[in-house]
């Protein structure tokens, strides 16, 4: 562990986090509340400790794999801390347990709160607040290569975290270098330009067009009010944010190689078939149920709010615009079913992921036709036409093992620190390791997670985490082969 | 496939199927009640059925895997068609539906019952009732094995089915002929007298004791008594029953070799290991929970409750002594995921199993290794000293998943034929998957089945029996390789 380059890194993350401060400092001077000061304090902490950290271990050392993995979980955790400080001085979240659960929460795009009236915060904070979604959304990590020198080992560091560009497929696209990354960060922000365009055009306010962009294409689901997008009831409204929802559930790679005209890219993509047939089959269901219970009574609106509701869990971005424990109960199978699913590897979702499905699927199929039918064939795998290697089926494997394992040791944890009942404890756990942010029961869409024990807390906050970096960046660590020489 | 062969396969199981029912007869004749006729009809129509299958495709022709995989299906369920007759014509069990889903669970080994009062049957359908786990626990099929000519491919039949033998591990000990099969047959009575005895010498009345110890051994579950074992409020009964539960949860081929006096068999036994550390972890923490939060005020009675219910589930037999919904959240908790763990490979048991997860956690184990740390590395996992095949770690991932999907799927279909919430769902798609029997919520242990309807039973009958058959019997044959010459 090179434990200098290590600090640098940081050193660099604090001075960008502190640096973005600027915006909702900006924002609270515009609005004139009593956020100013709390805010220009926190940045004056901020980058007085990143700067000391970044001059005093300039040298130019390289960064290994293992470096990258530590980076990854320390870094996160460091930068969510410094961050929960303007809560902190502004008294709106007083508890440092609350307040880092709430930016870890945003910056892993998972968008749980623990605050009971969101509306109450002022505009500045709540800025920050969103804000968290928008650097968290590529993978906060990302932003620092950018600003390493060439030589730090970029790639290594980038490995280490999932954001839009873990290309697990093995893309012959590959994020290798500096403009790379550049590049896909003007996709998502272009993204993001265009839907507050779009949402500010149809007559959404501008502060809340930026923070519910930011929630949106970085599938994370701050909103800016108590009853979240279902506090605007507008139709157009629910279908802007349910196509960047979707979009931002693609592979940024993909979106990419559109742009640049490689059409051809569309048609061999095998995640993007599955990805589109869950979508159908899951918006189609729930629409006929909620139709045919008669939950809404035309089908326009079982379609808007089935489909608003179901690409709202299956990219893991937890935005709502109803209260879907009070629907059939069909349909809130159907949504649990989702959270298990996710969308497109390369995305800014977290969650299992589509591809994740798409392999264990045909490596079941090809086992079993194997075991029980030809014994002599050899399991080989194709993904957009190419063969698929055998660590990359293993890890998909182990990938979906260990979340189950987790959801259910998880569930248990929570029943210990919290007084839950069994399904509403697998349900926060969910939430919080898919990244998605609500739930169902004690932590459903009517209700927040203010509730939970500062334990619980601490124990969803490392589950977010974990899940953010899908897993294996955070478990790595507890391998004694990591801290082997 | 060879439709002459299997009709002669199930015009024995028919055959032997009529033939059981002597006992339950006898039992009616002893007490004089009035299911003695239905019984003799039932006996005449069931042999009447058989014997002329048996007799008109007597040609000697070998099975082939696939008919072995055809019967292990078909052969459950004409079995369990016929065995419902003595309901029907009675009347306890008027509805084709029920009494098919009350035999069916009977030889799966469920013991989930659509029974409102159990104690107002007569004792002779209370004890065809309970025999049907006695002839299910071996596996029925075992049973045909040992009346088939040797030329009829006894072993790929065998093979078929998940029962004491079905044995993963590659075991030098293979059930090759007639012979073990006899063996195995022994021991599994031997088991069931062995604790008929001590139930009996307990105080517990005969009938009692013959059926209780049917349910036990068999990890099945059917009681006499509404309140399950919970009516005796005995704890020398439940200790013998946790006793010979456990026993139920062992490899039968481990038995038989340790009473042949191989006890290094026992030392190099990876999943025994495996299977002791379980119940120690889970009856530990259930006792702890229970005595800590003051469910039972003495640690005796904690003791005494918790690991009866630990050793239930875990094993899928699904006794009960207590009402486990009124436990403290983590205690649930702890019943539900042993639900998910299942005992030995080769035991009367279903469930996933301790041996998959011996290999999964091997397999993850090396493959993150091998992937983040030593890329140069072959995976090789070694179970009881010896390599395991790939296929059979193939096969155990798969069947993991396939487990979990089945679950996800099977809560689906169970909210849309009955109104049931999304956690109860998938409670009664497990209790019937893994052979459990009670479950959770609207299927927990105070209620009952017979509130679902026809094509929710239908749907859980068939979960039963591809449960029972761990799966791959039941799934292939939807495979279209599987129906190719
Ligand atoms: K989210
Ligand atoms: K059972």
């Amino acid at each position: 562990m090179n434990f200098a380059s290590i600090a640098h890194v940081i050193g660099i993350l604090l001075i960008v986090t502190g640096c973005s401060m600027s915006l909702p400092i900006a924002c609270s001077i515009l609005y004139q509340e009593n956020d100013l000061l709390p805010l220009l304090y926190s940045f004056a902490i901020t980058t007085g400790a990143g700067i000391p950290l970044f001059i005093a271990f300039r040298k130019n050392n390289d960064l290994q794999i293992k470096d990258g993995f530590f980076i990854a979980v320390v870094g996160w955790v460091v930068v969510s801390a410094f961050s929960a400080i303007p809560y902190m001085i502004h008294g709106s979240i007083p508890s440092f347990t609350d307040a880092f659960f709430e930016m870890i929460s945003g910056y892993t795009t998972t968008g749980a709160t623990i605050l009971n009236d969101i509306e109450a915060v002022p505009h500045g904070l709540l800025f920050w607040r969103s804000q968290t979604h928008l650097l968290g959304g590529m993978g906060f990590l990302t932003l620092a290569i950018i600003f390493l020198p060439h030589g730090m080992g970029g790639l290594r560091l980038f490995r280490a975290e999932s954001s839009p560009g873990q290309v697990i497929t093995k893309d012959k696209f590959k994020p290798r270098n500096r403009d790379t990354m550049v590049m896909l960060w003007w996709i998502y922000i272009g993204l993001n330009c265009i839907q507050i365009i779009l949402l500010a055009l149809g007559g959404m306010p501008l502060f809340d067009s930026l923070c519910t962009a930011f929630g949106t294409v970085s599938t994370s689901g701050y909103s800016t009010r108590n009853a979240s997008i279902g506090a605007y009831n507008n139709a157009y409204f629910d279908w802007i944010i349910i196509l960047f929802m979707f979009l931002g559930g693609l592979s940024f790679v993909l979106i990419y190689q559109v742009l640049r005209g490689d059409t051809n890219a569309l048609k061999i993509n095998t995640e993007l078939r599955w990805y589109l047939g869950f979508l159908f089959f899951f918006c189609g269901a729930i629409t006929l149920i909620l139709w045919t219970k008669g939950t809404y009574h035309n089908i326009s609106d079982a379609l808007r709010y089935g489909t608003f509701q179901i690409v709202s869990l299956l990219t893991t971005t937890g935005f709502g615009t109803a209260d879907y424990e009070l629907w059939p109960h069909s349909a809130q199978m159907l949504l649990f079913v989702v959270c298990f699913v996710g969308a497109c590897a390369g995305s800014t979702t977290s969650g299992i992921k589509v591809v994740h499905y798409v392999i264990i699927c045909k490596y079941m199929y090809a086992s079993i036709r194997k075991i029980f039918f030809q014994p002599m064939a050899v399991v080989s795998l194709r993904l957009n036409g190419r063969t698929i290697d055998d660590d990359i089926i293993s890890l998909a494997l182990c990938y979906f093992i260990i979340n189950i394992f987790m959801v259910l040791v998880g569930g248990f944890v929570m029943t210990l620190t919290d007084n839950m009942n069994y399904s509403s404890a697998i349900s926060s756990v969910i939430a919080a390791l898919m990244n998605i942010g609500p739930g169902f029961g004690a932590v459903g869409p009517s209700h927040n997670f203010a509730f939970i024990s500062d334990i619980g807390k601490w124990f969803l906050s490392w589950n977010m985490l974990v899940g953010r970096l899908e897993m294996f960046s955070a478990l790595v660590l507890f391998f004694p082969s990591f801290w082997e020489k």
